[in-house]
């Protein structure tokens, strides 16, 4: 499973501050905590600081990337700001995100394509959010043809098949089942990505809820996915789910990660 | 999702003793703790106790329903214990297991027959437990093929597409989603059963993977399941798991569990 780690975001009550005060030390204990805890990517939004978000963009690449050895998800709606955060970025980076919006497609692809960044494409297009899994898999089939058709390699889209609250509705959930094992099936060299948090919106015990559907969308095909990584009882729900679907040979992942205490505290009797 | 409490169990070493004293008690005891824990129906196993099978289940059954108003599921080898268990059972109960093996199914479909009872039937033959998801969807359409052609209807047929340790065969847990996966979609009348706990065998932190597994088989299709409902962490998993697959209309079984406080101790902040 690749993991995208989602804690610099500066929506969140913690990450605004630091972001607007340049607090470099804190951006870099970010990325270090998520890499150390299993992230491959670290995803990096500085979306609300408006008209500075291209400049916040450049010095939070840059700082991250100066201190920690990882490749980032430059996450923005923002065309400048996506472009500058990709000129300055050393490696292979993922865009986050398009849609099949004709203004985001103009916008974007043509930066994925430049920099070679792997692209999170959202199943949302000009008519807005579809509400069942039937519209997304339509919406997907358009992307995987208009992407590959502009030069993105199938092996560097990751569809993602939009998240919404279950409390609002109750096939909410399903709808994104669906619509991943669609893209499995129909798309084998495509990957497919998600947020998990999404789901529980409005309701208690969100985590609780979160673990569940994590697992459930891994059972559906989901190879990546866009979390705090420093969830531990999520992160062994995880892993133990590696195991159990067959991509971790001979349990040797699960099994070190027990060994390293990170699986839980009081193993239990065999 | 329907619920079989497994812990009426004679291998179990802490009910082996109870059972040879015939311990009403504790007999009753262990069926009200899991009725209330949300059984549905509570599993009877006494094979241990050998030439006296019979003799032990008809006072088991006899004992636990005169107590607790809970079908049950009688669980046992010998085609003996078995019809005197159906005998003294009060409502539809379980027959635990058939098998596609010749001589089970001679033996044991006539008193599913006679008695009415639900048939968890195992996707095993002659030829002994089958590796593959290949050979196991092929036993299932004998199973349903067989088993309704001598009058049991397709809706108290429960296949079990048997679960074997992801520790000896990293396909072990794919073999069974693909199983359930397959059933769900030939036969939508027909229903799915599994216990969870042999996936786990021989690896740490077993508890952790059984709960993975039950989301894994909940996406898949499963639609009931043999397992300790006193287990507090899998159930929670179980209620989050019905209601993002939609199985729990406007999520007013989890609300109603959470206002209960059995999803969890600290309702965290929304």
């Amino acid at each position: 499973m690749l993991i995208i780690g989602e804690r610099i975001n500066s929506t969140r009550k913690s990450v605004q501050p630091a972001v607007r005060e340049k607090n470099a030390d804190f951006l870099i204990g970010e990325a270090r905590k998520q890499k150390d805890a299993g992230a491959d990517y670290i995803d990096v939004n500085v979306a609300t600081m408006g008209e500075e978000e291209s400049e916040y963009m450049e010095w939070a690449v840059k700082t991250i990337q100066a201190a920690v050895d990882v490749p980032l998800s430059i996450d923005s709606p923002n065309a400048r700001a996506m472009e500058v955060g990709l000129q300055h970025h050393k490696g292979t980076a993922f865009l986050n995100s398009i849609t099949a919006e004709t203004k985001k497609l103009d916008s974007m692809v043509p930066l994925a394509r430049e920099f070679g960044a792997n692209v999170v494409a959202l199943c949302l297009d000009d008519d807005g959010v579809p509400p069942g899994a039937e519209k997304r898999c339509e919406i997907a089939d358009r992307l995987v043809t208009r992407l590959t058709s502009q030069g993105i390699e199938p092996d560097h889209i990751y569809l993602d098949p939009l998240v919404f609250p279950v409390s609002t509705s109750s096939d909410a959930g399903q709808a994104v089942l669906r619509t991943l094992c669609y893209i499995r099936d129909k798309y084998p060299q495509v990957h497919t990505i998600c947020g998990l948090s999404n789901v529980s919106y409005g309701l208690p015990m969100r985590k609780l809820l979160n673990q569940a559907f994590l697992l459930l969308c891994m059972g559906a095909g989901l190879q990546s996915v866009i979390l705090d990584p420093t969830d531990e009882d999520l992160m062994r729900l995880l892993c133990a789910g590696e195991a159990l679907l067959g991509r971790d040979e001979f349990c040797a992942r699960y099994l070190q990660e027990y060994r390293a205490g990170r699986l839980g505290e009081a193993p239990e009797k065999k």
